[in-house]
């Protein structure tokens, strides 16, 4: 069971990374769901949601499933983040990624996020993302 | 339904790639599980199955899931493949490796691999994996 | 020799992509050097250039070295992008950019990129990306 | 400065790795080449290296720029490894690996590989690296 409750771990989202607007959805046993809502800030010409964007949403997702496994560790940070774009996401959706932990080692944790634009059957991006945990 | 048997994928692996040792378990939809049984000339010093074993059985379970999708395609070839190591695998255990793929497009594909010592719960590797689709 | 100059790309991307900021520095035999000057959005907590700028600075990075050697492809997309976080940007340094194409094929490119900020001899990231160029 | 020796390296590789047939070319600052002899147990159907033999032949160039760097670590481990394969290896050339190190940390070690047929311009293969240093 998580270590701490999604509104736990949104509010400290929202007090750590103020200009982030990762609404976080659920969370389970090793992993977690969160939302993008998409605005015309985060499209790219052709009306589709941007690269960055997907990676960044993948990031948080990845992030809030460790914190809810291992409690609020600030100084987790990303070491590796490799994105695959599987398919172009739709501008008027939200953007839906679902994380789970591969691995939650002592040092490192490994963990993989499919995104879906929201009500699609099939991901537009897959990330795998590994996380160095500081030492205590 | 993939569209081939996996007797036919064994058949096809024998045939075109008779130093392989993998076993094709089953076939489902966008998706393949593959048997590496492991003697000593898959480990390394510490009694553990070397990386490469573990990248060339992943490599084999996107390809058998790959031909079940589009059939045999013998000029298909992997051009990214990217792996984590997890946790150390049994000396003593076979591989078994689980492909799911993530997008099948006319010149892409690209799955994701779960591999495992047999009869434990966690991966010991994960991969990602890219194939080109030669043009008909 | 690039097909285009870097004036010639710049307009390109300011035609095409109006919100980028990436300033091309240069183009060479199968690479190229862009510069994005940072300012506060470009930031996180803890006074340190996000993981999705730099994303987007190499990403443009492999664009324009892309550009460079096949002219102007509006339709080359990005399909694998993997990056290593090596140390912490400095807040009010430039990032500048390196890429070098690995490969240049019909239908794929890869290259990769090394991220500085400006004036320190390590990077702060890396990048490998491929790209997949449409049939004409 | 490399803190070993190229012989340093080969005879440890050769007391704790009996199986490899690796050469130790040379180590440079925070670098090394290797080589890898071909024969027919390393090629697959059509003629080619396969892609494990090469992901081997990475891995050990990264290992000995480490061990170059740091001295002998005999428990680092591979975390993550991403290939690209790039262009069909020759079948009756060795394989030449030039590893150059990105980043030398207290915990993680990220280096690229690129891997050339002997005598050929242009790399088969590229690989990003990253290894686990234990804690002392």
């Amino acid at each position: 069971m998580p270590l701490l409750s999604k509104e736990q771990i949104q509010s400290f989202l929202h007090t750590e990374f103020p200009q982030t607007t990762v609404i976080v959805e659920s969370l389970n046993e090793k992993g977690a769901t969160v939302r993008q809502t998409i605005n015309d800030q985060h499209l790219r010409p052709g009306g589709t949601v941007s690269g960055p964007v997907l990676m960044a949403v993948a990031d948080v997702a990845m992030y809030v499933a460790l914190l809810g496994e291992i409690g609020i560790v600030p100084l987790a940070v990303t070491t590796n983040l490799s994105i695959n774009f599987l398919r172009k996401p739709a501008a008027d959706s939200d953007i839906v990624a679902h994380c789970q932990l591969l691995k939650v080692g002592k040092r490192l944790a490994v963990g993989e996020v499919s995104l879906f634009s929201e009500g699609q059957a099939d991901p537009v991006a897959h990330v795998v993302c590994t996380y160095a945990i500081p030492s205590v």
